[in-house]
Order: C-alpha cells, then sequence, then structure tokens
C-alpha cells in the first residue's frame, strides 16, 4: 500500500478523486500539477497512515523511506536542502480531512529553521528582518499545535501573544510590523525560554524531529476531544482519519518583484464573465486579509508584472474549463515567479450564481440542467431583494466611502441612521416610520429583537453566520451584516469607529447585505427589477437583464417540477404578488391577520370581552362582512386555485393591548374601564401561550367565532361564484391533536356551508382539512384522516414541539449549539430531517393509509427553504406553501429535486 | 330472527350473556328474573331492530306482532289492559345500548295516560294528585323526547318548567310537591295547549301510538348529533345500535305500604359484611336521590314491614352469592309488594374495596388473583391519605352535623376555615400557616390555582368529577368534593348556606373526600394507619386492621408482578418513606429542589448573577458541599439499590425572586442593587419557559453546572462505598432532543467520574443515561441509544410536548374537552396510549434495536397511575417510578398487568 503521494516537479501520484485518502486539500494539488499548473512541490501522507498511527501508536514502518523519498522530490524541486544551514528549505505542513472538520489543528509553516538556519535564510533572502520573523512564527505555531503551550486558563492571555505586547510596549511601537530584526531575534530567545519553561525540554533545532512530530500531532489532532465530539455529533466515522500535506514554502514578501493575491474567474458580485480580485506586491497572504494594506484591483497586475498576469489569465481560464465551473484561487509570486496554492469552486451571491449558469449554457460550457443545479434557490429570493440604485452605489465606491467588509448575513440593500441599542433606536423611530434605522451593536441578544424589529438593516461586529444576529436576521427578511471586525463599537458612548474614523448615533450608513459591504453615508434604494417588472409593473421585461435572467431560469424549472407551489398570503395584495411571481394558489390565509386593523381590532377586542355567548355572537355578526370583504378579494386573486384559509389560531390575549397608555385607550374605545380590560388580559394571561388555548381549541370553546368565519368563506364563495369566477375553498383546522377536535369543527363548518349554499341558492365545492402541526396529530394521523380531506404539514410548530424549542426563545441557546455543532442547522430555517422529518414521513404515511389519495401539503416556514423543499418532494407530498417573495426559490428547488432523483436512480 | 326478548311473569328470554342485542340494561333486568327474584315484567327490543330501522327507516314486518306479544306478557303479569280505561297499565320506556354513552336520550314514563284513563288511574289509586302528575309528566318528558318541544335559544328557558313556574306563582307556592291535583289538571291542559302551538299536533291520546312513536324516538336518537359525534370520538361502531327496554310501572308513592330504596350488600365506605342503605315509605325513587325528605336506614326496615325486609336480605345474599361481587340495588315496594328494578356492581371506597376483596376470598366466594383485580389500584392509595378521628367523625354525624353530600374528587379528609376566594384565602393564610383552609367555590377556574394550592381541602357547588376542580385536586392530591349542588356560594358576601343554614369566611367545616361528605365544624384529622406503622412507626402492626389487609394484598401482588417499582424522592426523608411503602430505588432525584432551601437559594441566585465563568464557578464550590451532602444522606436511604439523579433542569428564571419586596430582600442578602436583580429577571424571562432555555441546554451553556452536580453526585458514592455501603448512582440528562446533546454532557460526566475515583482512590460503578421527554428523543432513539446507559420516559413532558399542551394552562379547555367527550380522559393523569403511548413504543423499540438490554423505565406521573402502569409492563419497561405514596397503587397496578396478560394468552 502506497503511504506518500508526491505533486509537483513533473511527477504527481494523485487525482482530484482520490479526496478518500488525499483529503480534500491534497487531491485539489494533485489536480493542479496535473494539469500542469506551477504548483510548490509537495507530498500527502495518506488517511490510512493516520488510521494506523490511531491503532497502534505508531506509524507504519515503511513510512519513514516514504517520507525520505518525498523530501528529496521537495528538495529536487526547490534545490534547496531540508536542514541545510545556508539555503534552507522550509516546509509548511497542513492537516486535510475527507470533509472540513472545525476543531481539528490546522497549520505549521517555516519547518526547518533554527538558529544556524535562520542566518542562512536571512543571507539567501537578503532579509534578516523576514528571516528572524519566520523563525519566531515557527516556534509560536510549533509551540501551541506540537508541544501544547496555551493559557492555563480562559481569562489568561495566551502566553506567545503575552510577550510580544510586552516588547512592544518596550519599544513603544503600536503594530508588530513595527518590531524591528532585532526585536524578533529578542522575542525569539523568549518564545524558547518560553518553551522550556513549560515543557521543560529545549524547542528541537532537528529539522527531521520538527517535521516528525508535527505529522504526528496532526494525526493526535484527530484524536483531540473537539474533534471527537464534532463527529460523533455529525455522524462522521472515526476511521476516516486525517491526511497530512507537507509543502515547499514559497514567499510573496522577497521583493518588490514578488507578491501575493485572491481572484476569480469571474465577478463574484454581478456574475460578469471578467477576471476579478486583488492582489499585493512585496506582501505575504495574510496581509491581503487583514486589510493593513489596500490590495490592487487583479487588472493593474498586468502592468507591474505583465507576463505573469498573461500566466495567471491562461490559468483562470483553464481552470474554469476543467472544473466547468468559477473558481476561486490564491496564489504567490516570488520574485517574479507565479506559484498557485489553492483553487476551489467561488462563493459568489445570487445575482452571479444565476447569470454565471447561464453565460456558461450560452457557452456550451454546462448543460441546462446542470445550470439549474448550480444555483443556489435562495438566490432566486435575493434577485427580489431592494438594491442600491447602482449610479449611486458607484460613486460611493468611486468616493473611497466603502467603510468596511462583513459576512453578508442578510441579502438586500438597507441605508439608514444608525443607533447602537435596540432601546434609543426605537425611541428615535417612535412616530417617524417614513425614516430607516440602522442597529449597530457588538453582537445581538435576546433582548434586541424589538429593536432589530423595528429597524430596517442590522451590522454586528462579532459573530458569524449562525450568531444570533444573523439567525434572527434572516427569520425576519432583514438586511444584515455580521462579524465586521473592522468597526470598534460603542455602544455607552453612543458611537462607532472604523480605522479612526467616528460615526454618532443618527449618522447615516448603508449596508450592501448581498456582499457584506458599509458604505458611508446614504445610498438610494430601489426595488429589484424583478419586482418592477412583475408586481409592480413598472418597468419593461426588455429593459431588465436581471429580469430576464430570472424569468428564463424560472421557465425551465416549471417544466421539469412536479411539486406545487402555492403561497401564504392574509391579504389581498399579498396574493396578487404571489400569483405574479408564479404561486399556483393559497396554501396558508391566516384569518387572524385580517383582525389587527385599527377599527376591526377593537370590534376583535369586544368580542373578547364579552361575557355571554350571544353577546359575542352579536360582535361576531360586526365582524363578518369584514371577513367576507376580505376573503371575497382574496377569491377574485385566485380565479380556479385552492385558497386555504385557517380559523383562527393564536391565544386571544394576543389581541388585547399591552402597555398602560394602550390599555386606557382601548377602554375608551371600546366603553369599559380600564380595569376591566386589565382583569381580562390577565385572566387569558398563560405561562405558556404557545402550548395553550389556542387554534381549534379556541374554536371549541367558542363555536360560533368557527361558524362567523366559516359564514365569510362561503358567503364569500358564492357572490365570487355567482360572478362567474372560479373558487376553490379549503378550509384548514389549526393545531387538531386528535381527530375528535377535526370532527367537532367540520360539523360546524359544514352544517354552515349547508345554511349559506341553501340562503344563497348557489352551490361550491369545498374542502375541509386540517393542520397536522402537533406531533399527537402526525402519530394519529390515520384517525385523521378520516375526517379530513387533506393536510397541510404546519412545520413552525410541529418543530417547536417536537424539539420543545420555543422560537421566541431558541436565540439563548441555538447560536452557541450552531457554534459547538451540538446542531448542524437552525431547524426552523431548515426542516429537521432526522426528528421533525420522521414524523412527517408517518403522519404521512398512516394519512394516505386511511385515504390514498390525500392530498398533503406543508405551509411552515420550510416551504421557501430549498433542502425542505426537496425533503417534501422526496417523501411525496403535493405541494409546498411559503411567503410570496420565497415561490421562486421553491420552483427552482422543486425542479432540482427532479433532477437530483433522476441522478440517484441513474446511479 | 327473535326481536323481542321478555322478561318476568315465568318467562324469561335473555341472560346477563346477552348485553350486546339486549344492551346492559336489558341484560341485567333479565337475569334477575332467571334469579326468581320479582322484577316487573317487561320485554327488550334488540339492538337488532334498531340497526334495521336505521337502514331502512321502518321497522320489521314481524315486529309489531312480537311487541303485541310482549304487551299481553306485561299485561297478563299485571292483570291490567294497556289503554283500559279503568285500570290502565302503564309503562316505562328506556333506552338501553351495549355501552353508556351520554347524549343519548333516556327514559319516558307513565306511556299509556289520556284524557280517560287519567281517570281510572285517579280512582284505581285512590289519589287524584299521584294519577295528575303522572299525566303531566307524560305529556312533558313525551313532549320533549318525542315531540322535539325543547327552549329555541340557548337563552330561552324550558318551556314546560315556565307553565309550571307561572302556575306556581300564580298560587303562591314554591315547591312542585306543593302543587294540588287541581292545579296539575291545569298544569296538564297548558302542556297539551303548548304541544299544539309547537307542533301543529295535538298530543296523541291513544296508547299505541305513545308506545310507537316513543320507540321510533329512541332509535332515532342513536343518530342524533351529540350522539353520532360521541361514537365518532370515542371509536363506538354505528352499527352497535340501542335497544329498547319496555316494562310496567311500579309505584312507591300508593300508600304507607310502599316506599322506595337504594342498598348496598356491604358497607361501600368501610366494607364491612353488613346490610347497608337507606329507603323512603311512600316515595319514589327521585325522592330519596332529591334529599326533600331524610331517608332512613334500611335496617328500620325491619320494623316498618319485617317480611318485606327479611325478602330483601335474602335478595342481598342471593345477588352477591350470584354476582361474586358487592352489589347496589333500586328497589320499590308497591302496596307491601317488593319490585327489585336495578342491581349492578356497587361503587365503594378504597377501604371497603379491599376489605371486601380480602372477606370475600376468606368467604371463599373469590380466588386469591380475582381479589387483586377486584382492587382499583388507586385504593391502595386512598389507604394513606389523612383520615378523620373515628371517634370524632362518629359523634359528629350523630350530632347531626353532616351539611350535605358531593362527589368524591379527592380522597383524604381535611377541616379547616372556609374561604370563597382565593385571593382571601391566600391573604388569610399568610403568617398563618398552621392553620388549615378550605377553598368553597361556586367552581374553580384557573386564576383560583394559587388559592387552590394554598388550601387543604376544595369544595365546589357545581362542576362533576372531570371539572377544573376534580382535575387540579387530584394533579395536587389535595382533599376535594365538587359537585356539591346542596350547598348555595355567595362569594361577594363571602359566605355560604346550606337547607337555610348560613357560613360565614372563616367558619370551620370538615371534608371527608373519600365519601364526599361535607361536615359542620372542624373534625380532627390523623395520618392512616399503613402511615402510621410503615413511615411514622407510631402504631403496632397487631393494632391495625387496615395496615394489616393492605400488607397482606401487597405481599400477593409483590409475589406476581415483574415490572421493577421505584420512587421519585428528591430528598432524604423521601426516601426513607418511599422504600418503607416498597420502592425498589430512586427513578427520578430532582436536584432543583434541594436549591430551595433559604441560604441556598442565595448561592443559586448568585450563581446566576454571576456574569462570568469563573465567578460562576466560585460560587458553585460553595454550592457543592450542600449537595453532596444531599445526595450521601439518600445514597445511604438505598443501600444496593439504583438512584438516579437528574442535572438540574428548570429555567433559572424561576429561582429568582418575583414581587418586588422579595426582589429588594434578595438584592440586599446578595450584596446587589435591586435593579441589577430585576434587569437579570427580565434577560431571564420567556415567553414560553416550558419550552426555553432549560434542561440540558442549562448544562450544554454553562457545563461548569453540570460539572458541579457530577462532581458532588460522585464524591457522595465515595464516601458513602468507603463507609462499606454499596452505591448504585445514575446520572440523568434531562430534555435531551439530540444525542449530540448527550454526548456532550455525557463527556462532562465522565471525565469528572475519573478525576474524583483518582482523587479518592475509590471507584464506583455508575450509569449515565437520558430522559425521553421531547418527541424528538423518541423519534431518534436509536441514535440516542448508542450514548445512553438507561431510558427514563420522562411523560409529563412529553405528554405537554406531543399534545401541544402546557399543563399550567390547559385547565381553561380541558375540563369542556372531557365534558364534551372530545377527549376521554385527562391525558397528565392517565398516559394517553394512542398519541403518547405509540411514542414511547417507538422509543423503545428504536433505543433497544441499538441496544438490546437497555434498561427503560418512565418517571412521570403516570408511574403511579393504574392504566399507564399496565400500559408500561405490556410494552416491557423494567420499571416505573412515581411519588413515594403511590409505589403501593404501581405495586398492586403491576401484578393486575401480570394477571391480566395471562387471562389474556388463555383466551
Amino acid at each position: 500500500m502506497k503511504l506518500v503521494y508526491r505533486f509537483g516537479n513533473g511527477r504527481t501520484d494523485g487525482s482530484a478523486r482520490m479526496g478518500d485518502i488525499l483529503g480534500s486539500k491534497g487531491a485539489n494539488l494533485a489536480e493542479m500539477c496535473r494539469l500542469g499548473l506551477p504548483v510548490p512541490a509537495g507530498f500527502t501522507v495518506t488517511t490510512d497512515v493516520c488510521v494506523h498511527y490511531m491503532q497502534r501508536k505508531a506509524a507504519p514502518r515503511e513510512l519513514a523511506a516514504e517520507v525520505r523519498e518525498g523530501l528529496e522530490h521537495i528538495e529536487k524541486w526547490a534545490g534547496r536542502g531540508f536542514g541545510d544551514t545556508d539555503n534552507p528549505l522550509l516546509l509548511s505542513v497542513r492537516s486535510g480531512a475527507r470533509v472540513s472538520m472545525p476543531g481539528m489543528m490546522d497549520t505549521v509553516l517555516n519547518l526547518g529553521l533554527n538558529d544556524e538556519s535562520v542566518k542562512g535564510l536571512a543571507r539567501a533572502s537578503r532579509n534578516p528582518r523576514f528571516a528572524w520573523d519566520c523563525y519566531r512564527r515557527l516556534i509560536q505555531t510549533y509551540g501551541e499545535v506540537v508541544l501544547g503551550v496555551k493559557p492555563r486558563s480562559a481569562d489568561e492571555p495566551d502566553p506567545f501573544e503575552a510577550e510580544i505586547d510586552r516588547v512592544k510596549k518596550q519599544r513603544r511601537v503600536k503594530h508588530d510590523r513595527d518590531l524591528t530584526a532585532e526585536d524578533l531575534k529578542e522575542l525569539v530567545e523568549e518564545f524558547k525560554r518560553l518553551v522550556r519553561r513549560r515543557t521543560k525540554h529545549e524547542f528541537p533545532a532537528d529539522p527531521d524531529e520538527q517535521l516528525w512530530k508535527t505529522i504526528a500531532a496532526v494525526f493526535r489532532s484527530w484524536n483531540n476531544e473537539r474533534a471527537v465530539v464534532y463527529r460523533r455529533m455529525n455522524d462522521i466515522p472515526d476511521d476516516w482519519g486525517t491526511a497530512v500535506n507537507v509543502m515547499a514554502m514559497v514567499y510573496g514578501n522577497m521583493d518588490e518583484l514578488s507578491g501575493t493575491g485572491v481572484a476569480f474567474s469571474r465577478d463574484p458580485a454581478t456574475g460578469e464573465n471578467r477576471f476579478y480580485g486583488e492582489f499585493l506586491t512585496n506582501a505575504q497572504g495574510e496581509d491581503v486579509v487583514a486589510g493593513v494594506r489596500t490590495p490592487k484591483p487583479i487588472s493593474e497586475l498586468h502592468s507591474v508584472m505583465p507576463a505573469v498576469y498573461r500566466q495567471l489569465a491562461a490559468i483562470r481560464g483553464k481552470l474554469e474549463r476543467h472544473y466547468r465551473d468559477m473558481q476561486d484561487i490564491e496564489f504567490t509570486i516570488e520574485r517574479g515567479r507565479l506559484f498557485m496554492l489553492q483553487t476551489r469552486t467561488g462563493k459568489r451571491t445570487g445575482f452571479a450564481a444565476v447569470r454565471i449558469a447561464l453565460e456558461m449554457v450560452d457557452e456550451q460550457l454546462i448543460t441546462r440542467e446542470e445550470a439549474m443545479l448550480r444555483v443556489e434557490p435562495d438566490a432566486m429570493n435575493h434577485l427580489l431583494r431592494p438594491i442600491f440604485d447602482p449610479k449611486e452605489k458607484s460613486k460611493a465606491i468611486a468616493e473611497e466611502r466603502l467603510l468596511a467588509r462583513g459576512l453578508p448575513a442578510g441579502p438586500g440593500a438597507a441605508a439608514g441612521r444608525i443607533f447602537f441599542t435596540a432601546e434609543t433606536l426605537q425611541k428615535a423611530r417612535k412616530g417617524r416610520d417614513e425614516e430607516q434605522y440602522i442597529l449597530v451593536r457588538e453582537e445581538t441578544s435576546p433582548e434586541d429583537i424589538k429593536g432589530m424589529e423595528a429597524a430596517a438593516g442590522i451590522l454586528t461586529a462579532r459573530g458569524g453566520m449562525t450568531s444570533h444576529a444573523a439567525l434572527v436576521a434572516r427569520q425576519m427578511g432583514k438586511v444584515c451584516i455580521v462579524g465586521c471586525s473592522e468597526i470598534e463599537v460603542n455602544c455607552r458612548q453612543g458611537s462607532m469607529s472604523v480605522h479612526g474614523q467616528k460615526f454618532q448615533e443618527g449618522d447615516f450608513i448603508s449596508l450592501d447585505g448581498f456582499v457584506g459591504e458599509v458604505i458611508q453615508g446614504k445610498i438610494k434604494t430601489i426595488p429589484s427589477e424583478v419586482v418592477r417588472v412583475l408586481v409592480e409593473k413598472t418597468l419593461k421585461p426588455e429593459q431588465a437583464p436581471v429580469y430576464q435572467r430570472f424569468a428564463r431560469l424560472m421557465r425551465w424549472a416549471d417544466r421539469h417540477r412536479r411539486l406545487r407551489v402555492r403561497a401564504n398570503a392574509d391579504h389581498p395584495d399579498q396574493a396578487r404578488a404571489a400569483k405574479a411571481l408564479g404561486a399556483q394558489g393559497i396554501g396558508l390565509c391566516r384569518t387572524e391577520h385580517m383582525f389587527f386593523g385599527e377599527r376591526r381590532i377593537n370590534k376583535f377586542r369586544a368580542m373578547i370581552l364579552a361575557g355571554t355567548e350571544s353577546e359575542r355572537r352579536k360582535v361576531l355578526k360586526e365582524l363578518l362582512p369584514l371577513q367576507r370583504r376580505d376573503f371575497e378579494a382574496i377569491f377574485r386573486e385566485m380565479p380556479g386555485k385552492p385558497v386555504t384559509i385557517r380559523t383562527l389560531d393564536p391565544p386571544l390575549h394576543e389581541f388585547l393591548p399591552k402597555g398602560g397608555k394602550e390599555i386606557r385607550e382601548a377602554a375608551k374605545v371600546l366603553g369599559v374601564s380600564p380595569e376591566k380590560l386589565r382583569q381580562r388580559s390577565n385572566e387569558l394571561r398563560e405561562t405558556n401561550p404557545m402550548l395553550g388555548h389556542r387554534g381549534c381549541r379556541l374554536g371549541i370553546t367558542f363555536p360560533e367565532i368557527t361558524e362567523m368565519q366559516a359564514r365569510a368563506i362561503f358567503e364569500a364563495a358564492c357572490r365570487v361564484k355567482a360572478d362567474g369566477v372560479d373558487v376553490e375553498p379549503e378550509v384548514m383546522i389549526p393545531l387538531v391533536s386528535d381527530v375528535a377536535e377535526l370532527v367537532q369543527q367540520r360539523r360546524v363548518v359544514d352544517r354552515v356551508a349547508r345554511q349559506v349554499f341553501e340562503e344563497a341558492g348557489i352551490k361550491v365545492r369545498y374542502r375541509v382539512g386540517t393542520m397536522i402541526e402537533v406531533p399527537r396529530a402526525a402519530l394519529t394521523a390515520d384517525r385523521i384522516a378520516r375526517e379530513a380531506d387533506f393536510f397541510s404539514f404546519g412545520t413552525n410548530d410541529l418543530t417547536q414541539l417536537t424539539f420543545g424549542f420555543s422560537r421566541d426563545d431558541v436565540g439563548r441557546f441555538l447560536p452557541q449549539y450552531l457554534d459547538e455543532g451540538v446542531i448542524r442547522r437552525d431547524p426552523f430555517a431548515s426542516l429537521d430531517i432526522t426528528g421533525v422529518g420522521r414524523l412527517i414521513e408517518q403522519g404521512l404515511e398512516l394519512g394516505r393509509r386511511t385515504k390514498p389519495g390525500l392530498k398533503v401539503g406543508i405551509c411552515g416556514e420550510h416551504g421557501g427553504e430549498p433542502d425542505s423543499v426537496k425533503f417534501c418532494h422526496r417523501v411525496g407530498l403535493d405541494y409546498v406553501s411559503c411567503s410570496p417573495y420565497r415561490v421562486p426559490v421553491a420552483r427552482l428547488a422543486a425542479a432540482q429535486a427532479v433532477l437530483l432523483e433522476r441522478a440517484e436512480t441513474h446511479h
């Protein structure tokens, strides 16, 4: 069995297909060599060696010889010797498993240095500062990674960094780069002393010992506590092991003919087919990322090093043709010589994804089916989000108003006044709703929810894509940038500063949530092309290239998908937008949202305050024409399409006023004392309203409410049908946990239907069905199906109950759960297939066992999330229903589900 | 096919075994005839006829002839003619299905009367008032039941009763019994007019028409709305149909040699083998129940009608020998002649059930196995409840201080001062905890919860065994009597009156919750014999006959059962009591209850207020020795038995002070500002705490808490083991919804265990397992079992989440659900086998698929509920765990499960 795979210098043993034994990093380096690209020579120790090492606590006997051969292979390529004191070869060692695993150790650079060879390097590079900096970095990372020199408690600072800080203070300098070669030399001595003190051993001067101990440390890291826990949690087999990549070091900071950069083979923001990226001369990779110096656009490389630029541009084309997708590459130029360090599929915005996929079809690089699979369905939603006026945005960038970059956690564009606490923002907004506001926080917490709701955009200095801010913003559909570490927030002073520039409460900033850019000042936002063409009808299709691409992709998707897509819409204008975006019906119309108008809310409150059934009926009679009018308008928007209307769902307490002033005002309007209102509110308060007196439980204790709603539905249907418009009403009973509840509510609905049809002299075909959103409903779906014409899985509540997570409270622990890998994805964003999915499959199977043709859909927010949609297709649901602006997402995801299914059956 | 089964007068076609076609009532009447007992002659129309009628909307052709024969059979027995105007035979018609079905029509009496025959009856009975009263009752019930004359809306009064009220007002009398024959005659005319006005038809004078229309109405009632809904909800097949029982009327109100009574073949309160009951001369059945006249004890019948008494006593013996169980009988004496109207198995207290079963074994009436099955397991709990000092109770009864009777909804005895609102009771109790209080309400509602908690007993005027008061009292283990309609509560005045006697706030009453008696004044309560012998050890077994019976039955049960029974105990004294009552270990020790002591709660609060991990660790270090001491004491109480300790479960908010005063006091003790405390409390407040940051979610975000608890457990275990005591600790992780949570918490526990064992130089065998209380845990139990040494189903939370019911809020709709049959049993009292049970079976099956020998138990409150225990046995759990005082219940139920299983396999 081969233990070591070499790459580069004309001899490459591996390829991209060998990820299982080489890890993804190693396999990709090999592939670039195969393509003849300039990659520094190196070798990969296979994952099998790791497994052997873990089992026997020792490497296979043959390994030493193979590594020796690998070293010679590198030395030959580099023309330097590993351990040579005059012109030393330095190595990097990186771990690399089959799948990416956070919590595994990463990288040790500059292996091969010691007190002698550092001088050789200084001479050879003619740069002593560079040499000593390499050496101190080696001792530091080797000390941490291989020797385990770490802070002894969470409160203690990193011991190496503490030394650096001490020396900087002594020298009165601010940045690491201000330290001289002499300073670094002193640091090296301090570091060695630190290692001796902590480990009772000297830092090893022998390059071979350095290399072998580092390889062993990478192997051991496979079994460190965090990695083991991570694997158990994520079902990664323990016997996969990690590979180890050993590679010659190359340096972009040798001189002005050296440099380093990152680039994309097409524009990752727009998708335009142009070479896009940036570089720095005389710099290391981390300088590009750190933002200390401003990198230059890749096009300028042409004037600096024309030959290198031409070579790079050729590589760009070669890689794209080879991988048939947009690539994200890293390169280093050492004294005019180009080296490729990495290539991988490039991340892109939704706009870019769509454009690249379609243009690659036109370029005959990929097929239409591949194009459909290439676009993340969420991209279809990005195409609907508000954008910055392109001219104004270009102007802002030209004026160098780009302040910082963070992680794009919520797509869209927003500009507004900044506030640093939820309270001040809410207070500022009061009475000035027309203005827009941006909440800026170090990071957000559950107490900030109201402020986030009131803001148009959210910006945080800390936190990643799974942080509280990112989760909540996605849930609320807010523009959001997180982890923008360049800003410093001082929320007590009500200010923030970015690279020394200070911003006060009330100042304007603009957030581009598509790419994560924070821009100074106020940039005008406009609706997306697609919305202007389809919903607002203020733009002609031929003037809207983004819309045209959207429409083309949607046409293809609709030709393939089988799953039907409906929308959740509570108002006629939502229904209209949904239809424009392709909805094939309404899957969920929440009647309670109709009660929140100024006049209606007080009628509804009067109903809640009514002491007797007959009083209640009196008020309900007044609400009837209002509901009927709403339903009529929605039916007219959806001719010939099913409209599913859910009876009253939320607990009554939600309709009552909260604050003292609100209570006094409402009491006045209602003609009761504030005490009475407060008392009723107290009576209705529940410990766990989510599990309380709501859903069909209300309809059962107050059947007159269901009666009124059924009457409004059927009267509206009859009026619309009388005008010759096709109607297909579906009455949906929420929160059923037992068939008996459905029996009872269905009787009320059927009775009212008979009465209304008799009165109107018109009959309308209708269905009565139920939400399956309580675990017990799924578990007893065979019984429930006896009484139901259709099921609709309410996956929001079903997720809450199956996990025992309150959606309102989950922010207290879910971010940490996601960070630590206890949960892989937010189950409210993407359907939990392992648990909730099992329940859905069970409910579906039991329901169709009773009624083979039972129509079944889903109407939780998962209905617009691509992986959830694919699950729905796979288990055999008839339709998904989601918010209008996610209908295109669901359409594409449904098409992908078909294509994936086809690919599977072909394998 | 035979359509009509006759009984009585020497010819009886049916028997007790024919309940399917005769209904239970008809079958029992037939059986009494077979035994040669004096039953008025009659016949039963079979359920088959009902089915035929429902299908074809007409009776089978042969029915007329068979009913004719049946009528002749009755006429022959009665010596009167049906429709005879001089000496009319009157009939009763009653429905009677296989199973009892509320919402079905009931009874029409006195069929056969008309304007002519009423005069004949007046003459024959020599009692015109009696005759006219019979006639007006016929028109009223026939009008309602057969002709459908009813209030036209819920607000309208019953039209017949309205007429009666009008006439009473005119005559200025208060009670129906004050109306004269002339008054009743006028009412008859009014009633007939009412029928004519409402139905446009005359009340039928033809007895045959009366009879046939009534039979048809009973058949139709099988398909009335409530009955159909009830059947659908309760899985009763539509094609069972109901039988109809037609029987000669007999009268106990003819003269002083007539009478009526109810009796039990043994004392239903104590089980003593003596004839027990009461009777009234010259009275009808409803007079005994109505409480207008005071009935006499059955023994006095001996002096009034010695021959009848002897006959009745002989029947008592015959029925008991025949049915081999205690009987509850109804009889009527018409002019010195005894008639049996009903016999059925008698209801009894727990004391009586045990005594009767054991004595019947000694009398060789039944076997030991039958005796074990005869006793409702709940009876074992009754034997542990406090009782009234027997002498004081007898004295109170002798002094005629028995005020009223209601439904015994919570067993036990309680005496205290009465209060009529939750607030006044709580206020009165403040600072006077040594006194006892009784909450008296018209009926209770969720707002009364705190008052119910503060009360020793609860008394309501309205509501049945499924009312809010009954449910909550049972949950809280309070003495409770509901539906005591004899009391009138005036909660605004703060008083109640019983038969004219008035009681004020603060007066004493005593409640006997075993039998439902409300007694004036304060009767001393004492602990039960069993508790005095086993727990308090203040009574010698040989002086305690109740204890001896208890112990005898428990011995038999333990010999049969296979399921192990553990107890839920949080304190050493609870563990001691549990062991005395037979617990085989601790199945749930809730560590949080240990934090509620005065000193500890503030330490725990300091932990909650800590801003950093190291501050938190400092406070946890102070809590460690306290927890360790608790665990040590519990381990010492349970040598060689498993003790399952659950890590911290409730949300932190529960530990913080609530009111302003409490906050100020706590802040002072903690040395922080009240604002800080209030702020932290606000931060921790959750919308749905049941679904919030609790259970292992706390242990994951604050692993140092789990660490401290694990350390306390293992240090305690080592100390106890060092003293030579066997320990078997089991650490249980709560609220797990994914295996990853268990992986993470288990690592913490295992790590601490290794550390402690190393420090102590002692190793203790321990297990780490998990609660299965979140639906997702049951659904993914195969994955969770990989990391768990045991499962314990937490059925309280599992029920909450499977139904989506908050236990704290369910009082708002559950009573109505139970009343209307939407739910058959409170799922928090008795495990919902259809839904939650399915989930448990699934979890068990999946868990054991991964680990075949996996130890699985249950520790919700269902662990002490008989039917739930039987379910646990059936599906194959290893143990149940319940509160100490329910351990004997579980022991008996577990034995019954084995006996039932054996009976099933024999069939």
